[in-house]
């Protein structure tokens, strides 16, 4: 059985024991969990029990036919209501759906086709199957994992090679490393970067999310790297914070205690650890400080298909975590108008040490 | 007054006359079209007396105090429950929001805020706006039409860069030309590829969408390119169609079929024309000579902050032209195990003729 069609049973099993003939996911990366397909346009009608139907369009029949063959394909423009039509056709009375992805106007047209096409007179119940597909993405296994780790290995080699290279001096701008490192990702194997990659030099880097600008690069500037590559659908996520030229006792003081957040936050990293205790583990260390205020965001998030996805580990999260989940550590210190570190790692959680993606040293360089 | 003030008084306009109070902008783009803000996580609510509030999560405060100053920010990491509240306390009554993009979970959560939080004892109603903001975003300004031709020209450029160094060849793979492309963009100066770049080579050139693998360039093969630059968050788009070494007689022929239809397009292309009649004028081209059912896809689309948006150009349309509108031409005539060929440019449709951005030849180039 393939990955994906083992991954369908355990939501059809979800499905059946919530009671539902079948579930409409539409939410494309869920889809691409579920089927393998990659296109930009998909849906799957997962059918309790089985033979499930994957809908695309005309431009993908051939793509889908190579990458899900086991499926039976529905080519429509509309793809999503001629799923809903299917599924009526087929006798359907409660029937999954993603709320959290279907719009407004979404459940309007899906209402509208349930009650045109409905067979025998029933109409079939929309049921929200919350995050379901989302909490079965939240553990990976061995090939995702695989995936990862080939993602992080790409964002190691780009900026290890950047930097050997001198791109990182002073005198050049943010976006033309930005640009470099996109580029090296992408000659490196990557699909495309992770997300828009953050360099901040300087008081930029007590902006959390900066994005790069001309701002030039000068001597004794924070320069802050938070970048990721994307191979196979996986996307890799780290954060590097490095000095140029020489590093002041403060810029020291403040690495080192980021250094150290971040090492009490991957500590606690382990199979049945609550989330906010994780956080906490991290947090204490800078509140201990006095930097409790500047730090304003959360430890960390899953990452995977998604470069935020499920659990999300801060102060307001709730659950544990388990073993194959793969996610950030990533503290940070941001003094307005002087500058930032930030350091994040990805890793994957086990039942022993997590195992570390993001192999780049975090010692304080200086370039 | 700003660019994005002058759009905020439109829609602004649109709202007072449709009876409402206030409007609730969640889709991200259109909030960077109304503010020019763009983090990852923002909301609107535009308020028919003015005084619009920019909601965005504390990453972003400083970014957003710098790319909006003239509008009152409220930080909160529950974002659009937070606006939906200040709505409330400022004695709404109707409430616009974005149909087509809040989701049945997030309706529910406006529902329960807006009756949480209410005033008076008087509940908002929530009106649905349509797709107002998108419907203004069709329409270019000079300032959006100078990104895309810039984004137009960083995608002339790399391609004419690529194919004077020799890398369009027999020998190398899809994945190659596709990554080196992407690459030389972001060295020219593109944020990022405007979607995930089409290499297709030999029969793979007969797949619409095609993804780029490791499939080799071959003496004889149609090599069909599909890709564009973001600058400014403007996409381009162009698809060329070449031969490697030497092009066959039936090459020759689809390709002068498809241009001749793609010049038809093009010559469609002008205010007030029905975007069914602009389709039509390609698609007749390729149906007289017998290739109609080879030509599977809409001529085109609208492009500007998205890849693709307003107005669609195809057989199922509707509505007409107007001068300002950004589109893309691009037929295709695709036999399948064979080869495809399809020609796209990215136009501005204007009073006389429209404005041709992208300014590679569309000869039938032979490598």
């Amino acid at each position: 059985m393939s990955t994906a069609a083992a991954r369908r049973d355990l939501l059809r099993d979800r499905a059946r024991a919530a009671g539902l003939d079948a579930v409409l996911v539409t939410r494309l990366v869920n889809v691409r969990y579920l089927t393998g397909f990659t296109g930009s346009n998909g849906a799957l009608l997962l059918r309790a029990d089985g033979d499930d139907v994957l809908g695309t369009d005309g431009r993908y029949t051939t793509q889908a036919g190579v990458q899900v063959p086991d499926l039976e394909l529905l080519i429509d423009r509309a793809t999503v209501p001629a799923l809903a039509a299917r599924a009526a056709h087929l006798g359907t009375r409660r029937l999954g759906f993603e709320s959290h992805d279907v719009t407004v106007d979404g459940l309007r047209g899906l209402e509208q086709v349930l009650g045109a096409e409905a067979t025998g007179g029933t109409v079939p119940e929309l049921v929200s199957i919350r995050q379901a597909v989302e909490a079965l993405r939240a553990i990976k296994d061995d090939g995702e994992i695989e995936a990862l780790r080939r993602a992080c290995a790409v964002a190691d080699q780009a900026l290890a090679e950047l930097a050997a290279e001198g791109a990182l001096r002073p005198g050049r701008t943010e976006l033309q490393v930005g640009r470099e490192l996109d580029a090296r990702m992408l000659t490196l194997g990557a699909e495309a970067p992770s997300f828009e990659t953050i360099v901040a030099a300087g008081a930029n880097s007590a902006i959390p999310h900066h994005r790069p600008e001309s701002t030039v690069l000068r001597d004794g500037d924070f320069l802050k790297l938070d970048f990721g590559a994307t191979v196979d659908g996986y996307h890799s996520d780290m954060t590097r914070t490095l000095v140029l030229g020489h590093a002041a006792d403060w810029q020291r003081e403040v690495f080192a205690l980021v250094a150290a957040a971040q090492a009490a936050g991957r500590a606690a990293l382990a199979v049945g650890a609550e989330v906010t205790a994780v956080d906490a583990a991290a947090r204490e260390v800078i509140a201990a400080a006095g930097h409790g205020e500047h730090f304003t965001h959360g430890l960390g998030h899953g990452v995977g298909l998604e470069i935020h996805e499920a659990p999300g580990i801060g102060p307001l999260g709730a659950g544990t975590l388990a073993a194959g989940m793969a996610v950030t550590v990533e503290p940070g210190v941001y003094l307005p108008g002087r500058g930032g570190v930030r350091i994040e790692d990805t890793l994957i959680v086990a039942d022993d040490a997590p195992e570390l993606l993001t192999l780049t040293s975090k010692e304080l360089l200086v370039l």
